[in-house]
């Protein structure tokens, strides 16, 4: 099975790399070709296009940044759909719009392509181990011929239902992560405001029914006051437009999340766009 | 080390039946004196005021319901002030006002009475196993000497500071529990419309960096239409004034505190309010 990947970004990177140190047979392709040199060094193919790339795999995954990343990548000349022949899969590990996603699957099921949107939880250190959690929408005989990849990079890989529900999971998800990370801002300010020794907050509240991953894991960031992302506010804020735009499609209330993304959208604001989700705290402390 | 327990309801008879199962000499007093009848046949004493309970008593447990149930037992005429003597310890279990802790307990210091602020989380399933997660503000050498009964009572027992901050950090955890529920409702209401199975959603998000003890928990009590308590709306809108009073002195910024709370209030005006805490979804569904 020959496999190409597109994106070599923070996440696309060492999930490549990954691809590559399990045996398979890799070509990459990026915009900026010199972040492809340390993969070519490790036995990568490195292609001038995308549809040369697309040409030659069976599989080709995408990592990028935002839908019309994506849709450039596809659609536009030299692209995906230039190489594009029967049987071929196209795997998105970017966090795009779940509408937009079905559209591109329905554009290339004219072409004989079928289409996965496969975005991941688990930041860069998972996809350095391998361990991200991916959240796959599409057709299942297909998902099962890409679960030995799928293994490869992630440690927990759930096929969700059909093509975009992969993207409205990871939409969930980031309304989750939002949410939490208020109550982290709100819950760590009160209890240092009242008197009461903040880690210990934290330590005693993680611990019960008032628990979240972000208050055990960004709690002592915040109390310690490291920003480092991480998860970056910047990446955030564009994740929740796909999140409110899910919210709007479908008439959904979300008064929580859209209090959230105003936060967030203010620090952002303020210039805090590159700190870690957790660096909210700014506007807080 | 004499051992008398005040408030016998869904909390404190497990409780205190905990404490006569580890052996203590324990004496009972409750308002509708019926209830005490399960622990009388256990051995416990039953009292006929808790100003009797007092006299008789090394340590004395309070678990009731709000401010000014413990206001009443403490200094009503037959109440804990009139059977106080030098060297008496004072614990709330109960979850009340943080600035009135403060001031009662300083009333009782007139009086050579100790006083542990030391309410608990882990609900009425905890308090018959003993498991109950346990915050304690006071003295830190009374704290010590109670630690053998603490932990009788419950499997985390924590002395977070002084008099007043178990009740600040029982605020500030519920403060999470109230804004991890509103996630749990949108993100579950947001799957739903959007067609992703909620079940396969809170299977993936509760397993990764968008989870919570309320996912994991009460989201397949959502997806099931399972509202039984767990913990009542009714209880949790009450502890979320003590949060928002808490706010209110200390000056802090608790807008998605504020939005759970309302929330939670439209469902408590709805009749919903003997709910448990998932019963929020009724305002989602």
């Amino acid at each position: 099975m020959k496999v190409g990947y597109i994106g070599i970004g923070i996440m696309g990177r060492p999930m490549a790399g990954n691809l590559l140190k399990a045996g398979y047979a890799l070509s990459v392709f990026n915009r900026t070709r010199a972040r492809c040199e340390p993969l070519r060094e490790l036995g990568a193919g490195v292609c001038d296009t995308a549809a040369q790339l697309t040409a030659q795999s069976d599989v080709v995954f995408m990592n990028v940044t935002d839908t019309s990343d994506v849709e450039e990548i596809l659609f536009s000349p030299l692209g995906v759909a230039e190489g594009a022949h029967k049987g071929l899969i196209v795997v998105d590990n970017s966090t795009i719009s779940p509408h937009a996603t079905q559209d591109f699957a329905q554009r290339l099921a004219g072409l004989g392509v079928a289409y996965l949107d496969a975005p991941v939880s688990g930041g860069d250190v998972g996809a350095q181990k391998g361990t991200l959690s991916i959240m796959v929408g599409g057709d299942k005989a297909v998902f099962d011929r890409c679960l030995p990849l799928f293994n490869v990079l992630g440690s927990k890989v759930t096929h969700v239902g059909p093509v975009g529900m992969g993207q409205t999971c990871k939409a969930c998800n980031q309304l989750f992560c939002a949410l939490h990370m208020l109550a982290c801002c709100e819950g760590i300010a009160l209890a240092g405001k009242a008197g009461l020794d903040p880690a210990v907050m934290v330590d005693v509240v993680s611990s019960g029914a008032g628990g979240s991953w972000a208050l055990a894991n960004l709690g002592p960031k915040i109390v310690a006051d490291d920003m480092a992302p991480g998860f970056m506010i910047d990446l955030l804020c564009k994740d929740l437009n796909y999140t409110a735009e899910l919210g709007e499609n479908h008439e959904a209330s979300m008064s929580g999340t859209a209090l959230a993304k105003k936060l967030f959208e203010n620090a952002q604001a303020k210039g805090l766009g590159r700190l870690g989700t957790q660096g909210l705290w700014e506007l807080f402390k």
